[in-house]
């Protein structure tokens, strides 16, 4: 075993407070603690946990004690750790608070805690697979509205699966990465930048445990491959993927670049935000749980240049995060320690709840980003403790597009 | 420098024949020379080079020779050789040439040639991101005609850019892994396993060289990022692809595996292979380098149960590998060593050149594949020799479907 056992873990009562200054009551109170990849200086980027503004640095803690998961901590990426496997996770984020609570480990643990203005965050994981879903009816039925004015704006398969695609893998960056903006061919073969360069405020769900090729991951088996959350941005170049998507799907108009937030919220944080999703209709097939699975209640906000331009609601989303797992792997499709499967963009039913530009300007080119804008992503859930817990914001500015060779 | 440098090998002159018994004359000759992941019994997996009937290990030969290259022939996936770039993988070649011809090293190599028959052959790259493109214009109109008949069999894209889509890198497969039926939803939202079951005869282009987020890698450059080529078979599951692929593409009836040879053929050997595409009109975009590009003259066979069903001709291929790469990376999508991507099925003109069982048997039912099927794809070219060279074969056979729960 790589590191502290259930037994080697003091249970935690009632309710402890940390010692950490600044942390209680914030977002990343006791009841977050989200893994990433930090470096001080010129030190090699390592594993972290967040708490308050600072970083853990639990590489040294862990060798103070001797435990072998130090070497796991010292990896440029989650992907050891998060591959443990649920029950050692759990057994860590036990460690991990008590030394955040107790006294007597005040001394060892605070000369490792670093301010987050002396760090630099990075790509907190090596992603292996990247899938998008497309599991918000509003989202689907407003882009449908927009982009087939005369037809049924969901198509047929829409409320049988959660439609969903591989994206580019290499091409997934950390948040505050600047984006640049892509050319490419629009329709009828033109070339040049993008001029509807957009946004879709997505969360994605990270896999910690893999699974064998053959077999498929019921509903039920959720918590036992994934590890947590992240906030993303599927960035999009409508243009280019009006032109090129048919007959096999988005390509070059999303590849560019997807952001995610430096921070990995393990599941564990996320227990009080589950809540039932909205009914299905018609009833999905056994594999999909129907009647069983939950949804997310988290609160995203969209800002564009400081300004809050929609505040989008997971709870809306028509398929649930275990329905969407069981429906990538019903086919037998295996899964990898950092596989990635974003949720698709988040949008609920009413208007100021839209989760991309395309939707927010129904479909007029003023309403997509310029050279310099700055988009924050921003999420929030219920915390264990009572109060809410925030996700990493997912940070990206647009650079402007390379000349036309 | 890891490995020798070019005037550590000695030139060749004249044409160079090699000591190895059997491999004179093969497809497997002096001009060919591609790279795998072999093992012999207990031992770890590790690099090896073909010749014959034979596998060159090349780890201990390089170690006596005190060549730093030893540690990159130890790993368990080419990636780090690919990763080298063409100048040293050229000098490689030719110390391996070397090694092969010289009547003064056979006493220290011929210990160091295993026959096939005692060693186990494995996926031979780590697959970082995988492509599949759609660059046949016979095949693409063949599936337009059988699945749209009363349409335009060729969308208003197809003949400005290569389509293509992003594939689950973590499902290829090395060649002679059994193929699972899949199951997964048909049209209606039924649940089954697939009735559909195709194969996809295609080329595959495996990056060495990555490239950087943001800048296009241009036609030119193809030579700089691609290492070489593998035989590949998109296994395709017709029935789930119909039903899931709007608007996004496919998905779960691609996704259950990739079939791909065991040995990576470097470019060097297909020098004598490249001949002018056909013709593209409208002419293409700048970017794709319209009357400057060149296709592949590369036969295949498609054998089912022993018997050969179709013979595809790689050199009717309408986009060229080198736009396909070009236009992969127009949007400033970076490229990683491991990256694959395929050039979708590969059909002629003529109905004994369709690369896949839907157009062979042109939409009946009864032509895809049953359980217990054996499929194998094989592909020769001209080699530099004069003679022909022969990629590594792509084998997979159908087991039945796991039961519906």
């Amino acid at each position: 075993m790589p590191g502290p056992g259930p037994d080697a873990v003091p249970e935690q009562h009632g309710e402890p407070t940390t010692w950490v200054p600044g942390a209680t009551g914030s977002l990343f109170d006791l009841d977050h603690l989200p893994y990433g990849v930090f470096a001080r200086g010129e030190e090699e980027p390592r594993v972290g946990v967040r708490i308050g503004d600072h970083v853990l640095d639990l590489a040294p803690i862990a060798a103070a004690q001797m435990l072998e998961v130090s070497r796991t901590f010292q990896q440029p990426s989650l992907n050891e750790l998060m591959g443990y496997g649920p029950e050692l996770v759990a057994a860590l984020r036990r460690w991990i608070v008590g030394l955040l609570t107790q006294a007597d480990e005040r001394p060892l643990v605070e000369p490792h805690l670093v301010p987050l203005t002396e760090v630099t965050l990075s790509l907190p994981i090596e992603v292996a697979d990247y899938v998008d879903f497309y599991a918000s009816e509003h989202h689907a039925t407003n882009v449908g509205r927009i982009l087939r004015p005369d037809g049924e704006p969901l198509l047929a398969n829409w409320k049988h699966l959660p439609v969903g695609y591989h994206g580019r893998a290499g091409t997934v960056v950390a948040s505050g990465t600047p984006i640049r903006r892509p050319s490419g061919q629009r329709r009828g073969g033109t070339f040049g930048p993008s001029a509807r360069l957009d946004v879709e405020a997505e969360l994605g769900f990270v896999v910690g445990v893999g699974s064998t090729l053959g077999t498929p991951v019921p509903c039920s088996a959720f918590a036992e491959h994934v590890f947590g959350v992240v906030g993303l941005n599927d960035w999009s170049a409508r243009d280019i993927q009006a032109w090129e998507y048919q007959p096999l799907g988005p390509f070059l108009g999303k590849s560019f670049a997807t952001s995610i937030s430096h921070w990995v919220t393990p599941l564990a944080a996320l227990d009080a935000a589950w809540v039932d999703p909205p009914p299905q209709d018609p009833e999905p097939l056994p594999y999909l749980a129907p009647g069983a699975t939950r949804g997310l209640d988290l609160d995203v906000e969209i800002e564009v240049n400081g300004r809050v331009v929609s505040r989008p609601a997971y709870r809306t989303m028509y398929w649930s995060p275990a329905q969407m797992l069981a429906h990538l792997t019903v086919n037998g499709a295996s899964l990898r320690t950092g596989d990635l499967f974003g949720s698709g963009t988040i949008s609920g039913p009413e208007p100021g709840q839209r989760g991309c530009l395309l939707e927010l300007g129904w479909g007029e080119e003023s309403a997509f980003l310029a050279d310099g804008d700055e988009v924050v992503l921003r999420y929030t859930a219920p915390g264990t403790g009572g109060g809410r817990i925030g996700l990493g914001e997912v940070r990206g500015g647009i650079a402007s597009a390379l000349p036309t060779p």
